[in-house]
């Protein structure tokens, strides 16, 4: 009896503890390294995140951990008095570089015609007069002419892809690439001359080893992205701007990239197939995307 | 002796219990509204995510769940033959444009001086010819030349940053804009003929209330913006690329944006102050920026 009464409690607390523990390990996030299930209804790969809102901080004061000073503070500044035209000429300018723009497609039909290495040399160097968060500059660009290193990215990507259209991706994300009949089977990454691969580095390695923060990177490497397509419509290339989804890790290593470097894009790039086509879509108009106050 | 034979083990329930629900409660992430903590080590509010690995998913299957066909399967796809140059014309061309945009700087000291609106509506045409997620073109421009909406605003961003600065960006990310010279006060918000606020549609709204996907809904207006940026410097103009942190909510009110928009970028428009001045900031060359497999 005397036994009794103390083993009840003691099994009680062990009963509690075991649930407790059981509890508390269900609530860690699950991680998977190879998904290919089928998604729900938050499926949301490509990360939609709210910049803005997102300031969840820890109470921990900032210690030194490791992240230096990479001594620019002491920076002199400089007059600043860029070309400015009359108005008619920003008129006459803007307009035609609009012109130029809407031009620009989408083509993923290319012909195996070289390019001058010099164009693509001048349209990265201007990619790379981006603004960056503080300056960092968190880009590389890997442009790939090899023939056999093309040919790997290719087996990469159709791999991936395949999984992606059949699986991951989801009925609804399928059906809306449908008008733009795209499929796993990635050509252009065979017979384009240049693959241009943009990693994001998600943070510095500064000669030390040290750390250097990389603010805003993603932001900072699409902005990139971005006039690296209008370089390249300048010049008369075409390209498509691809997100090619679970490759990454896969590219960084065939590419020998190290591991703050992050696979942000792929653009095949060149000039368009003789029989190049894209589909009949339609850009808004502007009063679809602009509101005036 | 029979009740505390029942009482003892009964107590010890309860007390496992209340002890394991305080543990779960504790495991439960912090959210803030108002975030004015110093930060730690893993604080990255810009949200440094890896697209290609979080391809996190659940089993579910995809169901109908609102989400509708916006019928634009059945498009025709046309020929595509954009304009070509010769190989000195494209060697010229692309060098010009990267001679013209290595010139770009951002530019913190604003001239009030008026600039012709169709300038800007050209600029704004042109960002919005970039490439995006399943054409789903997820972007608003929100143009505000009026100067009382244009002080609301700078009233709403001071208060934010002088926070940032103070407290929530921490000791770092102070430091590492110390070479640009930056703070709280943004009175460029006041003067700027034109402020262009971005906007992120982190999903689309069909006339039936139903909603649409926005794959890469941000990668797709931050190239948008890269575009944007070549515009302006190709008219002649000049700009900051900002991301107010936690401003977002409150501008989005102020301009009457619905729900599903959110401030990605704030960039003030118009020419350079007489006496303006840049840091005198150097950018990679292209070894330190591009790799050639």
């Amino acid at each position: 009896m005397a036994l009794m009464s103390v083993l009840t409690p003691a099994l009680a607390a062990v009963l509690c503890l075991v649930i407790g523990f059981i509890l508390l390990k269900s609530r860690e996030p699950e991680t998977q390294t190879s998904s290919t299930k089928a998604p729900g209804k938050d499926f949301r790969p490509w990360v939609d995140q709210d910049l803005q809102d997102d300031t969840e901080t820890t109470a921990r004061e900032d210690e030194d951990d490791g992240w230096v000073d990479s001594g620019e503070e002491d920076l002199p500044h400089v007059p600043y008095t860029p070309r400015r035209y009359p108005q008619e000429t920003m008129l006459q300018r803007s307009h035609e570089f609009y012109a130029l723009m809407n031009q620009r497609r989408s083509v993923r039909f290319l012909s195996p015609e070289p390019v001058p290495r010099e164009v693509i040399e001048n349209v990265i160097r201007t990619a790379g007069t981006a603004p960056s968060g503080a300056h960092t500059e968190p880009w590389t660009f890997v442009l790939v002419s090899d023939t056999e290193t093309k040919h790997q990215i290719r087996l990469i990507v159709e791999e991936e892809e395949e999984v992606n259209y059949r699986q991951r991706m989801g009925d609804k994300w399928v059906h809306d690439l449908a008008k733009l009949r795209t499929n796993w089977i990635k050509e252009y990454l065979d017979v384009a001359p240049y693959l241009v691969l943009i990693f994001k580095q998600t943070h510095g390695l500064l000669s030390n080893g040290k750390k250097k923060t990389h603010y805003y990177n993603e932001i900072s490497v699409s902005i990139a992205c971005g006039i690296l397509l209008a370089a390249l419509q300048n010049a008369g290339l075409v390209t498509v701007t691809t997100t090619p989804l679970n490759c990454g890790p896969q590219l960084r290593l065939l590419l020998k990239r190290p591991v703050n470097e992050k696979l942000l894009m792929l653009l095949p790039v060149g000039y368009p197939a003789s029989d190049a086509t894209v589909p009949d879509l339609k850009r808004k108009p502007l009063d679809d995307i602009m509101v005036h106050i």
